[in-house]
Formats: C-alpha cells, structure tokens, sequence
C-alpha cells in the first residue's frame, strides 16, 4: 500500500471546500476519489469509525458538491455514516482525524458544525422529510435552491421514507432523492422493496442499458452521450421504477454510484429537471478496499485495523458482550419453549439475535428497518398466542412509542422488549445513546420496566420475562461488555419489583438501577477503603413497578438517598424514587446522579460519564460528601 | 322513513354471532345490511359516534363474517372506527346503544370486549403488521387461520403500513389485506398514493371491467364468473396495482365494495389463493344516509342528528373551541410573519387548521396520515428559515416520539407543537386520550414544554412561540369548548417559565398547569364559600422549564402542596415538583391529581375525571382534606 501523504499532497490537500472541487476533470476527481478512499481508511484503521458504507460512497459525495453549488443547495445525508468523504471535502479534513473523538467531531452531519450539514443525522429513513421541507422553504422565500436527500436501500424501508415519499410526490416539490443501493444495512437488507430492487438491477432491460454505458464510457463525447442516455434510461425504466413512478416520482437509474463520470454527467443532467425525482445508482458498500468489499456486515464498522493486512486489531481479552448474554439466553429458552420467537429490525447481528437466527430460522423474523413495525408485528404475534422477544436499541426504540403504548400496553400483550445499547453509548454520539427509555417506558401504564446489573441478571430476567408472572415487559441494557461473571448457570427467577441489596450500610443510601451499579460498587469500595463509612446500597432492577419497601428502609435509615442511573435524571429512577416520597414527607434530601437535561455529544463511554459526573471518580466524591452532611 | 323495529324483527333480530348468517342468501344478506345500516343511524343519532365511515364498511363486515370463519380466522380493522356493523353482528347489537359511553362498549374493537375482535386499535395503520403477526403465529402452531385486515386508503399512508407490507410482502405470509378505498380520512384524503389510486380507479381498463361486471352482475352464473372476473381483474391490474405488486402483494380489485354479491364472491374465490394478496374495494363514505354521502367530512362524526331532516342538533349556546382559538390566532399571526407555516397530517378539520388554510393554501401542508413526517418535514422548513407550527392531536403525536427527540430538539430548530385534545378527551376513550404528553416531552431536552389556562392564554403563548427568546415549544391544549372569555384582545407575551398566581392564599398551595385549572378554582371558590382558608393557587402555565421560583414560594409558605394536571401522573408537574423539591429538603407532603397509571376507558370527560377524582368536587375534597392537617 502506497503512503497516503504522497497521493494527499496531489490533489486532497488543497480541497478545503467544495469550491475547490469546481475546475478539476474527471480524471482529477476520480484520482481525488482514491486518495479520499485512502486517507479515510488509513484514518479508522487507526480511529476506528462506520467505514463500509463511507467507502461506498466517495463518489456520490464528490460528484454532488461539484455538480451542485452548496451550501447554498441543501444536501442531506440520511443516516450520514456514509458521510465521511463529504466531511473530508468540506472543511473537516484534518478534522477527521478526531472523527467520533471526544472534543471532535461527530461521525454524522450535523447542522451545528458545518454549513454545509443541511440537515443532521443519525437516525435512518429522514432525509426526504428534510430535504422537502427545506424545498417548500426555498419555494416559499423564493429561493434557487436544489434539495437533495441521500438514502440507503436499507433506510427507504423506514416508514418515515415512505411517507415523505408520499408526500413529495403530491406536492410535486423540486427535490432530487439519490437512493443509494448497496443491497445491505449493517446485515443484509430484507423486504419486499429489496427484493424489488434487486429485480430492477437484474433485468435484462437494464442490463442491455448497462452494457451500452460500458461501451460507450471511453468515448470523448461522453456528455451528449449521458444525457442521451440518461432519458433513454428513464424511458427504460418507466416499468421498472413503477414503484416511485406510482409515488408521483421520476425514476432514473440504475446507474453506477462508483463511476464518477457517469454520476456527474447524470447529475448534471437531472439538475435541469425540476419536480421530484428519484436516481436510483447501485455502489458497493466498502468500495476500494478489498477486505471491506468482502465482508461487508464486518466492516460496516470494523474496529482498529493493519491497512495493509486488513486484519481487525482486537482487544486482547474477550469478554462477553451483553447482547451475546441475550442471544445465547434466548436461543436456549427458545430450545424449551416453542412459543418463544425473536424479532429485529435490521440488527440482527448488532444485538446478537442471529444467535437464534441460526438454530430457529423459522421463529426469527429480520423485519428490516422498521421499529414501529416490529412492536406492532411483535403485539399480533403476542395476540396469535406466541411469546414475543422484540429486541431493539435503545436510541431507535423511540421510533416505537406509540406501537408500545397502542398495541402493546394498551391490550396487556406479551412482548419481551430487549432493549440495547440503553444509557451512554460512546461514539456514535447524541443521536445514539439510549437516554430516555427509562424515563419513557416508566409513563407506560402495564408494563414491568427492568434493567440488570450484570449478565448473570440478565440472563435471569429474560428466563423470568417467560413466566405467567410477567407482563409485558422491557429488559434494558448498555452496549458493550460484561463484567466478566461466569454466567452459564442454572436460571433462577427474579421477581418483579423486587429489589437486591448489594450492600448493607446506614446513614447514606444509593439506589442504582442497571449496569451503572458496579460503578457504584467500585465508588464505595473505595470510599470505605479510604476510611469512609458503607453506604446501603440497592440494585434497584426494576424502576416499574418500583420496590417501595427498599425505599420506605432507605428513608426510615438515611438522611441522603442518592439514585444512580445511566439514563436521564428526568422522570426516571430519580424521579420514581422522588414522585414515591413526596407523599411520604420524607425528611432527608435525595441527590441524582445521570444523564442530564441536554444532549450529551460523543466520546469514550468513561469520558462521558465523567463529564456528565456519574463516572466511578464522581460518585465517590458524591458519596463522602452525602456523609458530609452528618 | 320507516321504523327500525318493524324491519329489525325481519333479519338482524336473530344474528347473535356470524355463524346466524351462514344460512342466509345473497338477497337476505343484501336486507340485513340495510337493516344494520337504519339501526346504525337510529343509535347514532341519539348516541354521537363515527356514523360515516362505518355506513360505508357494512357490507365488507358482512361478507367477510359471512365468508370468513370468524373468530378462529381473524379478522383485524384498521383504526376500528368503521366496525359498527362488525360489532353489531358478533354479539353486541343491544350493546351498540351504549356505545362509546361510560361503562358501555368502546367505539374501536379492543380484544377484551370480544373474541371476534382479533385486535384493537384507536390508531392507524396498525392492522397490517398486527395480521402478518396473526397470520406467522398461525403458521408456527400449524394452525389453519386466515388473517384478514380492513384497512383505509388514508390509513395506508401511514409509515407503519407500508413497513408492514414490505415485511409480509418479503415473507409471503398468507395474509389478505383490504383497501378500503373511500377517498376520504376525517378530511379528503391527500398523497401520491391516493392520487395513484385515483389513477386505477378512473383508468379505461378498470372501467371496461366495471362496465362487464354491471352487464353480467344479474346472471344466475354469478359465482362462476366472478371467479373468472377475479383472476382477470388480476391480470387487468398487474400494471395499475404494481406499487403493491412491487412490495410482493398479488393486486385484486377494483371491485364495489358497497356490492354484497360482488363482495361475498370475491372473497370466496380469494380464500383458496396463497400469499400476501391485497384487495382494492371502493366504498362511499356515509352510503345509504344521504346526507352523510353528501357531506361526507361534517358526517364523519356528525353528533346527535334527526334521522328523517338530516339536520345535525348542536348545543345551544356556542362557545368557541380551543382548536379555533388555534385556528384564528395562527392566521393572524401569519398575516404579519411571512415566515410562519402550518402543518397538519390529515386533521386539517380536526385541529382547525383549515382556517389559515383557506387565507394561506401556500403556507399551510396536510401531510396526510403521517405524523412522523409532520414532524421531521417542519424541522426541514425550519432549517430552511420558516416558523413552522406542527398541529396534532397529542394520541397521534407519540407516533412522532423519535422525530421530535431525533430531528427538532437534538438541532434545537424551532418547531411551534400545538398539541391539540391533551388530556382527557372524552367518548373516543383509551386509544385517544392525550394522557402522555406532558411527561415524554419534559424528558426532551431543549424543549420548551406550555399548557395554557385558557384561550387568552392559548392565543398568548401562540404568540410569544413567535418571539426569539422562544426555542422549540409545545403548547398544549384540550379538546373541546373554552372559557367563553373575550379572547379577541392584543397579544401580550408570556414570559417562558414563568407561573402566574391565580389567587394568593397560605398553608396550602395548588399548583396546576392547563386547563384543569379552571376546576380547581371552582373547587376553592366552594370551598371558600363553605367556610374554608384560600390557598394559594399557580397556574404554572410551563412545565419546562418550570417556574422554581413559584415552587420555592410554595414550599416556604405552605406545608401541603398539590399537584393538579389532567395528564399521567407519572413524570409530569407531579414529577416535576417532587424532583425538584426532592433536593431541597422539603418537609411537607405533595399530593398529587391527574390521570393515574392505568388505560382510562370512555366516558364523558366529566365522568372520567370523577372517575380519576381530579373534577371539581374531587379537588374540593382534597383541598378541605389538605387543611385538615394542620
């Protein structure tokens, strides 16, 4: 592999907004492509970061900007982990070094750190809503402004997608979605509109078009040519786009997302065209590097790797992760009782649930990206006598709330939420971490809301969630790793609301509910080895329904009650335990300790915590101050 | 017209359960949907309810109960508002008199009330995921169930819809999904889909069918032909009914579905067919009342009505409606800020929108049935520089949890939610009250969170959401009639986070947010006039930020404090008031008033609230109680 820094000086050094971009020739950017494609790779092999779909989409992201004239055109990412090379090309290439860092920047657009972030992501399927309204908004102040949205084949499954679609194809704004079709998410893409994808790019129509393009592609009239082709495409496709067609849409395409000259000239061409329209191109998710372009749900985000080797460099020890304790739990509970099914919207291998996947294909359902769809699907399959495991992160869960409350609590169903990625979850920033799912289920009427301290509770609670006891409810846990506990034991029940003391002590109580618990732990450990006295402490493991008689003792006992919890201090733990007292004349004072009221940006999970002063360090302090009060 | 009794005695007097009409014919059937239908308008017009839309959906629930072999197959109703015949032929014909009132039948299916009621619903677009669910939950216990949903034209342009059919349309499950198409939600429908489907139904080739089903309709061959028409009505539409032949569905239709024979024949010949299938049926909206087919919006759910003049009977004194006082304040303020938008998905009626609509049709968007789009489309405006105002009943707005948290509040883009019929609403019941809102939106950060006491204050705080000092912002407000205030006066801006006392008192403080507060000074109005001290009472008007001072002044003075809120009392002012006051040391007791942590069923909202002891006489009890102590 050639040095980087060689090829950089060429031509990348001198992209510091897409104004540079404007005189170059084709030739020149696509030799920019490939020193994109290295510096980006060179930097998360280093820093780790989502890779796959970035590589894949170099040339999109350099052929808009020298096509359109941002900022001043709207270009929004959907999702946008498939934005880096457009952050490498407006302004943040040297930022880029700090990709995802604490202090750098985020791995997703965002409004607040470039002008040319239309619009912020990070969550899927809602570019097309933005980009149309920034057009009615262009329309309406009379503005010359092209609007266009970016979006995965996987994120146009998103309902959202669809109704923006919808929508835009009746108000018939000027807008232009890009569907860029790599045929996988994270895992590979399911449904039906994937599959009709799928039909479009194999057709022989297409494929008649395609082999035209390869040979005409050397020849020096190659702009007539496109635009030519470009109609002809359209005509081509009338039926094979019928889908968009039918949505009020203008279908062009298939045309191929890595060939840089063919994108541009499409663009260009299209540019002219007002009302909306939608290029469907085809790139190939970890483009450019061969070890990403041949396993791609691998290096959708790989990690720290050699660039040269391409060998993923891993933590020397492995633990568990907590979603592994899901996913060999449910597939053993599921060997006893066929009632049992799993459902997972596209993450099937972010939350382990291909464990089960691979032993009962025919009780896993992958319903692609869709969450109200799975909690809805999840309540039919709950009322057609089967037990439900819906398995989620947190952060996308949020998209589901109305389905939990209409079709779930509502009718007292039977579904299993397990939730992941609950609290802090490091890099992937604001949009990502799972702050408000405990404070959002507690409002739920009928649903138990659990979160275990460690794996061996977690493998409890999911083998209690399947006794009659147990309604429906949610099972809540962080991203990452165990504490290491030998847990392949015997199931043992926990009874819900029920409370665990960790340890006993007097005066200061701490109440923690999930993981954080063992932070806990640690803080008092070390206060009492520093000379302090022992707290009482509770693993609460359900904030709903809420161990009353823990907190009637922590009241009776201590004058300092401090909650601890990986979630937002607002309406969760702190606010049971808060609401519960307040009826009760509870004399003492109650401290918090969580994620607080604003959105926490990224970084290391340790530098977050410590930032938002729930960190091992910070509860220590808070701890020998509580006792302070005596 | 002519008495019911007389015809009732006939047919509908002896359909207990859907087996009571396996024996009937064609014509008997055709008699008994008209008899369903003058019973339906007799009990609707003494007992309000959603006449429209069930008039036209009477023959589809005859023909699939007569086809079907209900409950074993299951049969599942979009929203469920059009299920008046459904539940007056499976057992609840005496029931249907006590529709949608206290103690008496919910006017949605709800699987509690009935076996035949396969799911409930309230929502839309929830019918199709919930069969897919059914129908795989049939398939893993092996057992023989055909999985049916009914589900609208508007209702299919909700997101959730379209994930669930690309879901089935990939996994080929055995479902049967019914496009009840009647061009018409609450308003007329909206949509790139709707105005496809306007397409299939007025193309030559449809009508070159319609017209040879009219001419062989009268044969005595019938069902042989309509076996034939079916599989070529299939082969007619392959192309017009392609948008869902491309999502994996085998597309039947367009047939009548106001056509009992055509109909019960279609479904005969479809129950053999494997598969995702989707059946396109027209039906008119209020058939067979005319005064419902001609005003097919004010029939939607037209009140109490003379059934022989067709004249709706409105209360006698009218008061304006919060939702107008959204209506008239909005357009005023749009007429001198060009900047200010309106947004409603498909409740432009509803919500009173449709005032600034008629003076603004460029300004104003209904989205359709899609209130995540809503949502995200009015962050796109608002990043594009508009002032948009976002308008949905607070029930629906949970669908859109993950675009306010994810696309508005995480950018901090200022998106005006007027968040209309939060709190108790009344007849709709469970699926519909606006119970939820106050405590998700206080867990959002950057969210400015208002309820106003009245329509001056409504038509204030709509103002002073214009203003800079305001970011993003929900103001919310009840359904139904206001004050009776003289509201017309210039605006005068309200202060964010600040509470106003309504009356000064000392020992006991009231604190309420909303309109709730105009019962609590009803209730110290009694209880002053009884003989009792005043206490000192807040309007809060903010939950977000919440006005500390304002509790700091409360908890001095008075040893009791309470909470009044027409919302859960789970994380919202009850949670805002103990979590603030928790840190403090406070002494004296809250109590708490608001909607408890459980589904409320339906009612009036005065028997609700008396039900959840928050009306006038229940917070007069609780005051005098709250004296008491000292």
């Amino acid at each position: 592999m050639r040095g980087f820094s060689l090829i950089m000086s060429r031509i990348l050094d001198n992209i510091n907004t897409p104004e540079d971009l404007k005189g170059l020739s084709i030739k020149e950017l696509t030799d920019l492509c490939s020193q994109i494609r290295e510096y980006m790779i060179d930097c998360c092999s280093k820093n780790p970061g989502h890779l796959g779909s970035s590589l894949g989409a170099v040339e999109l992201a350099v052929a808009i900007h020298y096509v359109f004239d941002t900022p001043k055109d709207k270009l929004v990412w959907d999702v946008g982990h498939q934005a880096y090379a457009h952050k490498i090309i407006t302004g943040r290439r040297e930022a880029f070094l700090n990709n995802r860092k604490y202090g750098g920047i985020s791995g997703f657009p965002k409004m607040s750190e470039s002008e040319y972030d239309a619009f912020g992501a990070g969550h899927t399927s809602t570019s097309i809503s933005a980009a149309l309204g920034l057009a009615e908004a262009a329309r309406l102040t009379g503005e010359q402004t092209k609007c266009i949205a970016v979006i995965g084949d996987g994120a146009l499954t998103g309902g959202l997608a669809f109704e923006a679609l919808n929508n835009a194809g009746a108000m018939k704004s000027d807008i232009l979605v890009i569907l860029n079709d790599n045929q996988i998410s994270i895992d590979k893409n399911v449904g039906a509109l994937h599959n009709y994808l799928v039909k479009i790019s194999t057709s022989p129509a297409y494929n008649r078009l395609k082999n035209r393009i390869w040979t005409f592609i050397g020849s020096n009239s190659l702009r007539r040519f496109i635009q030519k082709v470009t109609l002809s495409t359209k005509l081509a496709f009338v039926k094979s786009g019928s889908v968009f067609e039918g949505l009020g849409f203008r279908y062009f395409g298939m045309i191929d997302g890595n060939d840089l000259g063919e994108l541009v000239a499409t663009l260009q061409n299209m540019k002219g065209i007002g009302g909306p329209k939608l290029l469907h191109v085809r790139t190939v998710k970890g483009k450019g590097y061969l070890p990403a372009e041949q396993q791609q749900s691998v290096w959708h985000a790989p990690g720290k790797f050699d660039v040269s080797t391409g060998e993923r460099i891993k933590p020397s020890v492995k633990k568990y992760k907590y979603q592994e304790i899901f996913g060999e739990t449910i597939t053993e509970l599921a060997r006893s009782n066929q009632k049992i099914v799993g459902i997972t919207p596209a993450m099937a291998s972010g939350c382990s649930l291909d464990i089960m996947m691979k032993e009962f294909p025919e009780r896993t359902f992958d319903v692609g990206i869709a969450e109200q769809h799975a909690v809805t699907f999840s309540a039919g399959l709950a009322a057609g006598g089967m037990l439900p495991f819906c398995n989620i992160y947190s952060t996308f869960m949020q998209r589901a709330f109305d389905s939990i409350i209409h079709d779930v609590a509502l009718q007292n169903l039977k579904v299993v939420f397990c939730i992941d990625r609950g609290g802090l979850v490091g890099e992937d920033g604001a949009t990502h971490h799972g702050a408000f799912d405990l404070a959002y289920f507690r409002i739920v009427p009928n649903m138990t809301v659990a979160a275990p301290m460690n794996e061996i509770e977690l493998r409890n609670m999911l083998y209690s969630a399947t006794l009659p006891e147990y309604g429906p409810v949610v099972i809540r846990y962080p991203r990452g790793e165990c504490e290491g506990l030998d847990w392949k034991k015997e199931f043992s029940p926990v009874p819900a609301g029920r409370a665990r003391v960790v340890s006993e002590g007097a005066k200061v109580a701490i109440l923690s509910i999930g993981t954080i618990g063992n932070r806990v732990v640690k803080a008092v450990e070390r206060h009492v080895a520093a000379g302090g006295c022992r707290p009482l402490h509770y693993d609460m493991r359900f904030l709903k329904p809420i161990d009353t008689d823990a907190i009637d003792r922590a009241a009776r006992e201590c004058d300092v009650i401090m909650t601890v919890e990986d979630g937002t201090v607002i309406g969760g733990l702190h606010g049971a335990v808060s609401e519960y007292l307040s009826e009760k004349g509870y004399k003492g004072k109650i401290i918090k300790s969580g994620i607080p009221d604003r959105f926490v940006e990224q970084g290391s999970v340790d530098q977050l915590m410590s930032e938002c002063q729930y960190n091992t360090d910070d509860l220590q302090k808070k701890i020998e101050k509580s006792f302070n009060f005596f």
